[in-house]
């Protein structure tokens, strides 16, 4: 299946992506540890930001990083290198094709994944049949739909509209977040739980007004600024109202709010 | 100043706030406790839904409780002699015009009362003349548009923002949650801090889908039925799918989000 991947592939959406996991790692990760020799697929490593904090934070389990980007992969791999960590694997393959048999792994990692795939359900039925017998998926996804912020604005809304709506488009689906628990139900797993990771900013953390607000959210809406007006979601200068708006939350009385969802769940059949 | 309160006075509305209180005090009122002999103004107070919860965590502090609505206070008085509390006085006033001196009060609590005046920083500059020099003041506030869902609803989207635009109307602001950080800071308090508190809701915890999605959000939105149909805000229909498409994500494939903000700050003045 091909995937269109919405955020591009240049130099800058991968500064982006390496500050959002700066920002994110604790909130994001810090109770995911897995335990020795724990056999562990990472499906969709991307440039492999999450990657160096799975592989740090469970030094003894041995990860299985698959991309099937090429570019993206040899990042992964150098970012690896470069943190020192040596208990990662790299692997080209389709998430819907992994060349896996079934049974292969004690635990199955998938962080902002499915939010670009037109059939999440299947990629977890696919992931649950490599999971051996009791073994854990963990899913992490945003969304963007979970975005508000003060000032309010509708040009703000409008822009982050547009990056929903292309990213449907390209067939995956930026509200996905909110879906995280039935989507792991209704693959079959057990036990499933589900919690929010709030990310609140306001100016008296000026780190993540920086880190988060402006190079990670508003830096992800501006990115589609010319497939949206190509696209005729939104006229130029009501997107960079938008754009200006997102940024005007970065100010001393600003405020902006997002919401990722992190899902456990077992393969108890 | 007349204050019109936009989810009214009857008695189901009496059994929300009850409900509200049941399913949400750990969420918002754990970290409140006063120390032994302070003097706390709940600025405010209504049916005393949360007057029990803080009277009970901070047993040997002592509470005057102020409400502008007789039989709202009344209400409260008998909830708080229900549960055997001794540390509460009550008066009727308005919080513009408390009949207080300045630095009356070690701690000024405020729980669901901002969103409803026109004038919160007013309200707040008020409220700090009656602290005593680093007294702390908390405000606790909801905020509709933090609400979202699975599946969304556009029509619930409209029923929500029927409540928001009555309560503007009547001059208060349903979207205050995400201003409090900025509003606390206006005032001049010091040492501010806000924290998001959010209730994710998914068919894993029944009590919460009863208490919270069901009891608490849509039956306050339910609420403003006949008000928004008679403002033109919505017409029946359109409102009536909104509403059941609220119940909709009470089922065992459904979502449900909002948050409230906490804030305390400091008199440093």
């Amino acid at each position: 299946m091909a995937v269109t991947y919405v955020h591009g592939y240049d130099e800058r959406e991968s500064d982006r992506l390496q500050d959002q996991a700066g920002a994110l790692v604790t909130l994001l990760h810090s109770d995911t540890a897995y335990p020795p020799n724990a056999r562990v697929l990472e499906a969709g490593c991307g440039v492999g930001a999450q990657t160096i904090t799975l592989a740090r934070n469970s030094p003894h389990a041995r990860f299985i990083a698959v991309d099937h980007s090429v570019p993206s992969l040899a990042a992964a791999r150098r970012r690896v290198a470069d943190a020192g960590l040596a208990n990662v694997e790299f692997l080209q393959a389709d998430i819907f094709h992994l060349p896996f048999p079934p049974n292969s792994f004690d635990h199955v990692f998938v962080c902002f994944v499915l939010e670009h795939l037109a059939d999440p359900s299947h990629a977890l039925l696919t992931l649950k049949r490599l999971l051996k017998p009791n073994g854990t998926i963990t899913v992490i996804e945003g969304d963007h739909g979970s975005a508000y912020f003060h000032p309010d604005n509708d040009e703000a809304r409008t822009a982050i509209r547009c990056l929903v709506d292309l990213q449907r488009a390209a067939g995956g689906n930026g509200l996905i977040g909110r879906q995280v628990y039935p989507l792991l139900v209704g693959a079959g797993f057990s036990d499933v739980t589900v919690s929010p990771r709030m990310v609140y900013v306001d100016s008296s953390k000026p780190d993540l007004v920086e880190s988060f607000t402006k190079k990670t959210f508003t830096a992800m809406v501006e990115g589609v600024r010319q497939a949206a007006i190509a696209e005729g979601l939104a006229p130029p200068e009501k997107f960079d109202a938008g754009i200006s708006a997102l940024y005007r939350t970065a100010e001393a009385d600003g405020v902006f709010c997002y919401t990722f969802f992190k899902g456990v769940g077992r393969n108890g059949a």
